[in-house]
């Protein structure tokens, strides 16, 4: 029986590597739609290769050539078209959009009591409440995608959650791990997309490179696995080898290893409980690696990395606020308008700005996010 | 409700530990018998401590003299006395006495269907078979206390073994592993005796030392855990940390870690599926470890190890005249009658000196087991 796959974010990172996991069990998954920015060429490959049902695109006039081409193909636009894709027939929706436009879609398919691979952290940093308690409400499965959490969830896999201690996050200290602050003075865009151990997108690597993509990843996990802020630890370790672990509270600590691969964390979500065979991928050789490294984080070091935990501390819209000033921040450093080091002071002015309501809803969080981008843009001006 | 504890064992090594356990959660454990060898002095205190319904020693002299002192106990002697009290009224049976002794008691708890927490590895290197078959049919659990075969329960915990394609375990390398083959001529019983890592008993020690009990342990986890011996791999890791790994088919890797204490795993097989907390145990702080180390295992290094796969490779009667062998030697080596290399050559020559058998009964395995040591003596004389 194969399982009716919906992919937001198709031509991401994520999304190509997901197709590739779908590819390598045709058998077992079929691609019944997806969603995709504005890579048109990687779109009509994929339209080509798995023959979807329907397909969303950033750009109308992208989708009326999609719809001369593909007569039979329905094809959606923008936002819009990304809420109604998500609501199609399917089995599992893997939400590998970037950004804080993943959060309306997922919603909706979280309401279906859908399987959700969820690999875009926006969605839980933003609304992790909401899209919580929906998840519980409708029944829904949420799977996380991302390396570390996929470990984490494997860790607490056959465990009982209020036995567990702590969440230890790994983080490999991203491309610039060996300067000093003062040596991140002026460095540039293409250094900072050089990531040492993983191949991502270009705001992942700058997310990672500021650790504001663990800051990030902290936030998820006290939303996923509910932690308390206090029990969640973030370990250096240069490697990127064990993805995760869990402490217990008998000391044992349980921890997922492995090469850094995504497609291993999206195949297991995609078919936990099971874990079925990847061909031709890297088995790990401990004794090749011959050394695995971990130092203490440095919250001074990695201002980003702190301040997500402030903004998880002071909780509601607070992590809308840092999401929202990194997104917007990372864009302007991406188009060389801002330093590098500006990206942690934009989000800390952006939260000193800001008054977090608790327990916000969807609206508030979208207009939380859209005056936290408005503001950012205005300090830049 | 308090789960009856026997413990075989009681003033070795892992005894006293399982003792700590107990003591540390009156609430939960109660010790109603053991047994212990020659030391009378521990012996007094865990009656004294415990108040136990019974106690087993080796001496009929000892048992005289705890008899006339604690009029109360049922006290007996001798491998007899160790077969009948390990049948006493209890819910688990802590097996943790060394050598082929314990095969008989231990077969006894599990015709009662008893949980086994089981630190004997000679139970299951001579006789995993029968062990295990009884196991089944009795339905009768066995936890591993060994901390590498706890560390693969817990990584296969919650998995299918189907979707497992190796169990790795860590050796520490024990105390020669910076010594070449040619530095290992004359070394003594003190050195030997001098492990890194870990606080254990002298035989275990020494089989640290030629990895003896490494091969020990493969042969167990094949065993315990249904794996083939092309599946089962040994990775020298200095530190101790990684217990032990299971990869899988998907090529993650689940590993169990922690600072080196025995009190863990065993009190992991007393109380799972649950975890209790540890008070004043050591947490795991790899930051301040700093690194862990992976080496590939050399096998003409540790030739006791390569003898132990070509052993269970052989099956039937082979693991049985492997582990005599190394019994017998071990004490030679530690009576200082025959140097610390013979130990390997021994096991090799009893090995080749034997045709084994196919799924041996429980008589001919006793009977293997005599002979192979008998077969030692001589060839000393």
């Amino acid at each position: 029986m194969t399982q009716k796959v919906i992919l937001l974010g198709a031509t991401g990172s994520i999304g190509l590597q997901t197709a590739d996991v779908i590819r390598e069990h045709r058998e077992l998954f079929e691609l019944t739609a997806f969603s995709a920015g504005r890579n048109m060429e990687e779109t009509r490959k994929l339209i080509e290769e798995f023959k979807p049902q329907a397909v969303c695109v950033l750009g109308e006039q992208d989708a009326a050539d999609l719809r001369s081409h593909y007569p039979d193909l329905d094809v959606l636009a923008g936002q819009t078209g990304l809420n109604e894709i998500a609501v199609y027939d399917a089995d599992v929706l893997v939400s590998a959009v970037t950004g804080s436009i993943g959060l309306e879609p997922t919603l909706a398919a979280i309401r279906l009591g859908r399987k959700i691979a969820l690999a875009n952290k926006e969605t839980l940093v933003t609304a992790g409440h909401l899209v919580m308690r929906e998840a519980r409400k409708y029944g829904a499965v949420i799977l996380p995608v991302d390396s570390e959490h996929s470990a984490l969830f494997q860790a607490l896999n056959g465990e009982k959650r209020e036995q567990a201690t702590k969440l230890i996050l790994t983080a490999s200290g991203g491309s610039f791990r060996d300067r000093t602050r003062n040596e991140l003075q002026g460095v540039t865009v293409k250094e900072a997309l050089n990531h040492p151990n993983w191949s991502m997108g270009a705001k992942i690597t700058i997310d990672s490179a500021t650790m504001a993509n663990k800051g990030l990843e902290v936030i998820e996990a006290h939303v996923l696995f509910d932690f308390p802020y206090d029990d969640i630890e973030v370990l250096l370790h240069r490697e990127s080898i064990i993805h995760s672990m869990v402490e217990f509270r008998d000391t044992g600590v349980m921890a997922q290893l492995g090469t850094p691969d995504m497609r291993v964390p999206i195949q297991y979500a995609l078919t936990f409980p099971d874990r079925l065979p990847r061909r031709n991928a890297a088995r790990l050789d401990l004794a090749a690696i011959g050394k695995l490294n971990f130092q203490e984080m440095d919250y001074d070091r990695y201002r980003a990395l702190q301040l997500a935990f402030d903004a998880g501390r002071a909780g509601g819209t607070m992590t809308t606020v840092y999401n929202a000033a990194n997104e917007e921040a990372v864009a302007q450093f991406l188009n060389e308008r801002i330093d590098f080091l500006q990206i942690e002071e934009i989000i800390s002015r952006a939260m000193a700005a800001h008054t977090p309501a608790a327990a916000p809803g969807l609206e508030e969080i979208l207009e939380v996010d859209a005056n936290t981008r408005k503001s950012v843009r205005n300090m830049l001006k």
